[in-house]
């Protein structure tokens, strides 16, 4: 067997999210029908981390085990062409048997696309989030600079029943640009709590509504449990941009 | 009532084309829905023209007579809230009577998509067609070149039981240009035949492919009838791009 790095991105609009599930349309489920049918072997698709239904990639990762070696073209070329056109393997290339997308990722970084202006153009409807009232940019920035950092993020995970051993994460990056009627969050941590990205930016767009003072994000975090003043953004606008290694 | 001139884009993915068609969905039907809704009576939608099923729109045009006078602005958040996201007015402003969208436009541009690189984006799949072999842009310019100006254009129309009056049009603009991965097809004129356009980027993209030498564009013009020679290219790659009036 030799193990691959796969780079993916998708547009999940018409999935279940990322990881298998009886019954369901997901973009693991579609990679690995896809090896199935080049290996006639039964494969495992192992992500970086799953993506919630709805959420895109634009560089999401995996790992593979496909037995005997093809050149990594020829395995682009014929995954992609039999994956649906919204999965696209964008590189490919020779692993180690140690490497483990998961295990050995360093950060992630996703992005969050809000369309900020009268008419939200159709073709990008099923990938932006619609606010036409105009964000207030420099109290989002101010926001997430209070946010940036080490802290306890307990307030910004949706689901408190999960448990998991510490809520306590490393944003080393949190950042709001806009880019002519186009504006950016983007998140990048060593570990991200489930649905934090969502939380956050459900907060900063609250923030540049002006419903909220930037300065609230630092009670927010202090109150370490979640709040309805924090909402979840919807998924549409949210991108897994990049994984990093190493 | 008051006459409106609308600006219209859309996503065709989803919808058997422009024309209203009894239990289909298109996008003359949708429009109509709306404005029902709206208005509380029967609407008619006048477009510029038909697209076909699949094909997109940047700048459609349209009229409609609306009961009383409501500001436009209005207008456009109420009906862009009632309509599907892939459907959006863009511009409406209020048109004199006799202002006509089919009748009084002078002349249409359509542009046709193709991506030229290894790997479709997802995101692009409904948008987009693919070719993965790198196209010789000068030799489709070259080509382009012998088709613009007034011919008959019998041999790049789809169904030649169509009876039009004359197959002859002035196709004042027809260039080729690649920008990075995209190379697009831009087409001006004062009247297409039925599928023309897909017609004409058929032949280009068969030019671009080195199948046919630039000059047969001549031969073809000139034996005036459809052969297997000239495909019809699919229509995900079409925009009804600009109306253009007086």
């Amino acid at each position: 067997m030799q193990r691959y790095k796969l780079l993916i991105a998708y547009d999940g609009f018409g999935y279940s999210g990322w990881q298998v599930q009886p019954g369901m349309k997901t973009i693991q489920g579609e990679l690995e029908k896809c090896f199935h049918r080049l290996t006639g072997e039964a494969i495992k698709v192992h992500g970086s981390g799953r993506t919630d239904q709805g959420v895109h990639a634009a560089g999401q990762t995996a790992h593979v085990d496909l037995p005997g070696y093809l050149p990594e073209r020829k395995i682009i070329q014929a995954a992609n062409a039999i994956l649906p056109p919204d999965i696209r393997i964008l590189k490919i290339r020779r692993a180690s048997d140690s490497f483990h997308a998961r295990r050995d990722a360093s950060a992630k970084e996703y992005r969050y696309f809000i369309w900020n202006g009268p008419v939200l153009p159709p073709l990008l409807c099923r990938y932006r989030i619609h606010i036409r009232q105009p964000l207030d940019i420099s109290g989002m920035q101010a926001a997430a600079a209070h946010l940036t950092g080490r802290h306890d993020f307990a307030a910004f995970t949706a689901n408190p029943r999960r448990t998991v051993e510490s809520t306590v994460r490393n944003l080393s990056r949190l950042t709001v640009q806009r880019r002519g009627r186009e504006v950016v969050i983007a998140a990048r941590s060593d570990g991200f709590l489930y649905r934090m990205v969502r939380s956050l930016a459900g907060f900063l767009i609250r923030v540049g509504m002006g419903d909220l003072p930037p300065p609230e994000a630092k009670k927010i975090l202090n109150q370490k449990q979640r709040t309805a003043v924090v909402p979840t953004a919807l998924p549409q606008g949210l991108f897994l941009w990049r994984v990093y290694y190493g």
